[in-house]
């Protein structure tokens, strides 16, 4: 392979293409199973992101136990609950949204961080924070080569993070940061879904800019 | 553009090849610009990505001010000091490391964590981090873009934190987590440049999985 290699036009559009089409997935294809070549260049292209001082804060449990499989749905159906009570007057509206398909993916990977590793290099002063926007670089990778292999992807994130340790039996200073929800669709969402339910809408690209310095959003930049 | 479009096996190779070749850039060639169609394309890709409840938790501040750039350079080289100080033994190693080229990228965008928006859905128990999440894979959406545009993108985050919002003028509960440079590069770094220097190497995919259960690392798993 020539590092040096410079993208074609249709593989520059190819890139552009799985960034734009590619969805957070609650909706899978029950039953399937990933042949184990695809899943190991899909954790390879998850195991190339960068990451901070190269500490490679990432690591992948692939839940392959049906009864915890189950007992992961459980802890996100409770926290789901939870969830929808906190939200007070939307809470129903969110009760009727699909926001996980853990049980019909055909992969289900849990994301942790390791316990720190006292790398300093590019994190004296904000570790945790390099951490985590590391393993997100990592996930984003796993999303795109999903896409790229006409595969959807789903992060779940809701679930009480205690209990969920206990049942990944996690060390100490180790952080579960979500359930990879990981198989074949029927189809790709057009919008992200909480857009196409009406949940809600993104902001347009204009809005994230500032030139130099930070302006107050609330003076209509 | 029809969501539902199945990538070719080149296409899914383009997909790949970017995650492969993708590197952390600290050198640039001087004096460039970037045509601002280009540019646009790219901060595109930036904005596609997920976030958790579609918070959209990323500003980009562009430094587009020559003494505002000066400034943030000293201050990346300040903890620079700081930072090989801390190191001890290795502290004269790292210095002759090239860090980051700030002065030399055609373009400086500053990565800012906006004031949190109170989403709830998704990030009720782990808010910050699923916050920071989001924040890489937007960043990664922009290194893998780069690739393709055969540009380099290096993410500093050598800085102290305080001044560096101050320089910013960042409100309370803004938080910069990088300052990313962006431009023509005169090559791709074969390996990760901290690899090619012997500084530190990185460990395989097969130590970052585990079946089911964290298993600890000193089991030799």
């Amino acid at each position: 392979m020539d590092a040096q290699h410079r993208f074609s036009e249709p593989e520059r559009e190819a890139v552009y293409r799985a960034i734009a089409l590619r969805r957070d997935t609650r909706h899978f294809v029950p039953g399937q199973v990933l042949p184990e070549a695809q899943l190991l260049r899909l954790l390879q292209a998850f195991h190339q992101a960068p990451s901070v001082g190269l500490m490679q804060p990432w690591r992948l449990l692939r839940i392959r136990d049906a009864a915890l499989r189950e007992r992961l749905a459980a802890l996100v159906e409770a926290e789901r609950q939870t969830t929808a009570a906190v939200l007070g007057e939307r809470g129903a509206e969110f009760l009727r949204l699909k926001v996980e398909g853990l049980r019909d993916c055909a992969e289900l990977l849990a994301l942790v961080l390791p316990p720190d590793d006292g790398t300093v290099f590019g994190r004296r002063t904000l570790p945790r924070e390099m951490a985590l926007c590391s393993a997100g670089c990592a996930v984003q990778n796993l999303w795109l080569a999903a896409r790229a292999e006409h595969l959807g992807l789903g992060w779940v994130s809701m679930f009480e993070p205690q209990p969920l340790a206990e049942l990944l039996r996690l060390p100490e200073g180790a952080q579960a940061l979500g359930l990879l929800c990981l198989g074949p669709v029927e189809r790709f969402y057009e919008a992200p879904m909480l857009e196409q339910q009406g949940w809600r809408q993104g902001r347009r690209l204009d809005e994230m800019l500032m030139d130099n310095f930070w302006k107050n959003e609330s003076d209509g930049n």
